[in-house]
């Protein structure tokens, strides 16, 4: 089942892609797609529902992010091996997390807008994980069944907040805009191996990011447990998990967003991303 | 106005402190106090109102964190010149930020549990403001039109977690129940001189913290001015000020909470917390 969220900011309902690609209205059913509905019996009863009885949504809405009222947004750093080559580094012997700030969600085509004084925005596409069910202190062979499913995240990070400001990396992480999310919030029946997935991202028709999920270091039962060893997870809850090589830091020269910018970002199975890029006016 | 909440775990009423010391019902008038309500009109109609005609509650009820629903949970590093110190390190040149997982919160008199692994786990009693507007860009000499209140906070921390364990200290801090706050959402005008107030912890009746707001480095409106550069704020989020010294950490040698210790705290004119301490049993 593919989840999805509809309409104007603020003003968003519920729905999902059927198998033809149309989107059908589920508000009759659901209030939300929230933590309260993942974590609650309705989510099962949805992914057995007949979708052809249910609405049809005519003409072409925004999709917004596809989970509402994320209580924490966790992301995994320098968990792809060639990445955090690209970026002076090398994998830690344990995961690095930081939190981006749930204020940065926004909808899959949304615009991204750079702060006034941002020099350095950067893009990473990321495999999003969504979590189902309370996690606490759960261990990584029973980590799948606190797994709603998941989704493409853009986990934008302006590099200079994040790594010359004077510490902590949520500096750069969490401003406006910067944690596109969608379009789909993707059951894992319908995601095949999520351990062999292209996940790709093109700046203004160039293929910048290229790779596969293969090469993550931490794999998803692996992080779902670990992350549950420091705090509970709850549902609703994202974790990001890392990005492929080919962000602007690791570039020679560097290359960061500038207004104008389209990014084009996708992962097999699970979704495709559009973003333009304008930059913020006090 | 000194706001709270009291009431079981998952079953919180909105209240007030009357001049006498009486908890009052708020629940005819308000369904609960999160951002909606401070950003909204019924935050200042509850300000004008007449306590006296509102019922007494009988009893000596749980109270609860005093706001819900928090969105970010932000806090500054190394904002008294003491404590930077004791850690061994310095005041940096702007502040250092890091957040603290919103499923940490607590109320003000429940348990700290440490994890079953923790060995260094540590209290910092903290200043904690209470957005009521959402502040994006905001200039400091306006930023105090963006504060709702003030609370207590205890921003407790496993330093091994935070310092040991491959990087961003949210790995420390946004363990369950490592939030405490409250009792009470204080409202600006009962605060008096928000940088001159007294702050300090107890640990099994000894002071171990005994500082004062007036020794913080980065004040209040500019730590709102701050932050909104790097983040929007919305009404409900919470910014803990950084602490005094007199942690765990900076002793020598470094001393660790344990089953059994009990923590006290407070601030001038906002209130006071206890908690005891319990190791978590998977």
């Amino acid at each position: 089942m593919k989840l999805l969220r509809f309409g104007e900011v603020g003003q968003e309902k519920p729905g999902l892609l059927d198998e033809e690609g149309n989107i059908r209205d589920l508000s009759a059913y659901v209030k939300d797609i929230d933590g309260e509905f993942l974590g609650g019996e309705l989510f099962a009863k949805t992914q057995v529902i007949d979708t052809a009885s249910l609405p049809l949504v005519s003409g072409q809405p925004r999709l917004a992010e596809p989970v509402t009222g994320v209580g924490k947004f966790i992301c995994v750093g320098l968990n792809y091996e060639d990445h955090a080559r690209e970026t002076g580094t090398v994998v830690p012997p344990e995961p690095v997390l930081f939190m981006k700030a749930t204020s940065s969600i926004t909808g899959p085509f949304d615009r991204v807008e750079l702060p006034p004084h941002s020099k350095k925005s950067d893009w990473e596409v990321e495999l999003g994980v969504v979590i189902g069910k309370e996690a606490k202190y759960v261990s990584e062979a029973e980590a799948m069944n606190y797994v709603a499913g998941f989704c493409v995240i853009n986990d934008l990070s302006e590099r200079e907040f994040q790594l010359e400001r004077e510490g902590q990396w949520m500096k750069g992480k969490g401003c406006d805009t910067f944690g596109p999310l969608g379009p789909y919030l993707v059951t894992p029946d319908e995601v095949g191996n999520v351990d062999n997935l292209d996940i790709w991202l093109e700046l203004n028709g160039e293929r910048v990011q290229d790779g596969n999920t293969k090469t993550m270091v931490y794999k998803v039962p692996f992080l779902v447990h670990y992350i549950s060893q420091f705090m509970s997870l709850q549902p609703g809850d994202i974790i990001s998990t890392g990005t492929p090589p080919g962000v602007g830091l690791g570039m020679t020269p560097p290359k960061y967003l500038k207004e104008g910018d389209v990014m084009r970002l996708g992962i097999e199975n699970i979704g495709e991303q559009q973003q333009s890029v304008f930059r913020y006016q006090r």
